[in-house]
């Protein structure tokens, strides 16, 4: 064991609507194939940096399992520990789900549409029970019976991934595991807003970008050493964010003392 | 629940040794392109007779682990837990590890090399401690200290193997879980002589062939309803087992009450 428990953040490569620029959610998309590059380099970096993981947890969707599969085979991994749950899933979108982006701008307004994006307590309308994009009868989900969401705010990403973190994934930094967490731009998010206690607005700078691991190296009481934590590839990351914002979406300002080489926007991170 | 506890035998797809005619053992080579498509095969007949697992046990070594992430992606289950253990490897193969099976044949006869190959007591001699086949230094055996195995015998698999079985497959089996286990030749011959009871001497004449799920309906004292289990596609694993014997290996015969629709023989089942 290190000084210090780590922890490393992935959030999962391009997914099909990714590329599409589409609400994703809880619907289970694949990942494309620049996903899966992003995913076999995230296991050479890992490996690269001798950050081997001895654990991985993951949400329940494929597009995050499919990136700790193909990240782990490159780090030759693929044997540790695996550990999935719900509360690590994206977001819930709400009836946003499955709708392009610019639809939905045009439609409701730029405000509006940056308040769902944006706005820490702010949830999309629920989606309709019967929608093809509602996960109510999706057997992954048997455990929640009823209690499937219908629509998330990023307050309630926080509220049911706070369990999990401790009961879950707080015993295996405490057993000190080295601890690989592949999940998703919110919920990511979530997960940062906890471990360095960001303030409802803060949290609505912090921007993820896709495949490149994020590592937390945290105190004996699971603080961060380093605030905003430390990408292993850092001109990744900015690269990832600059493409992004290229692709001619408004961009969102970031407080410069917040994300360090993280700075710049990610168009997609809200997906 | 059905009203039989319900497991799921898969060997994992071809790999590169089994192309080459290798003892592969507890060397951890990666399957082939072949390997790969019959595992995605495996999950699309688990998913077309609705036979989807709730858990999927593997065993340490790459070959069994992709061909279950390539099955349970094929047959949407990717999301189900994952458990691994090093009981569930392969049998280590000793200093025949690496070496082609011809050549092995060539070098100690005919009588020793099916010995070593068939009996369920001899071993082979032990491996070098510092052959590059060897695995004393592997991380993914840190718990094992000095006492990864330099050989082992299908007795000695069967003593390794039987415990994981009561501690972690038996309890998913209690609970109602539909259990997928994917592992290896010997390791999943080593299960079948535990669950069937078979004598020393009938467990020879037991043939797995690579990436054909094989069904086992328990009885509340999880005993077999039928023995020999149910392979979900009788004409690939007969198939399976005659291109293997084609290739030109001396047939080993299999009692005919035995294995039901997997008689006939497979040349490679001991790698």
């Amino acid at each position: 064991m290190s000084e210090h428990a780590t922890l490393m953040l992935v959030r999962h490569g391009q997914s099909t609507w990714n590329a599409l620029v589409r609400f994703g959610g809880w619907v289970d998309v694949p990942l494309t194939e620049r996903g899966r590059d992003e995913a076999r380099r995230c296991g050479e970096l890992l490996s690269k940096a001798r950050l081997l993981p001895d654990v991985v947890h993951t949400s329940l969707l494929r597009r995050a399992i499919s990136t700790a599969d193909l990240a782990l085979d490159a780090a030759d991994r693929t044997w540790i520990d695996v550990r999935r749950s719900w509360r690590l899933n994206e977001r819930h979108y709400g009836s946003l789900q499955g709708k392009s982006k610019e639809q939905i701008r045009a439609e409701f307004g730029e405000d509006q549409y940056m308040r769902w994006r944006r706005s820490y307590h702010a949830a999309p309308p629920p989606i309709d029970l019967d929608s093809e994009h509602h996960q109510s009868t999706d057997p992954r989900y048997a455990e929640l019976r009823d209690g499937v969401p219908r629509t998330e705010s990023l307050e309630d990403v926080v509220a049911r991934l706070v369990p999990y973190w401790e009961s879950a994934i707080v015993p295996d930094l405490r057993a000190g595991r080295t601890v690989l967490v592949v999940a998703h731009g919110n919920s990511l998010r979530a997960l940062v807003k906890h471990l360095e206690n960001l303030s409802d607005s803060a949290i609505s700078g912090v921007n993820i970008p896709t495949g490149v691991p994020m590592r937390y190296d945290l105190t004996e009481e699971l603080e961060p050493v380093t605030r905003g934590g430390i990408y292993l590839d850092p001109e990744a990351a900015e690269q990832g964010a600059a493409a992004v914002a290229a692709e001619g979406r408004t961009p969102t300002p970031v407080p410069a003392d917040k994300r360090g080489v993280t700075g710049g926007t990610s168009m997609n991170e809200m997906i």
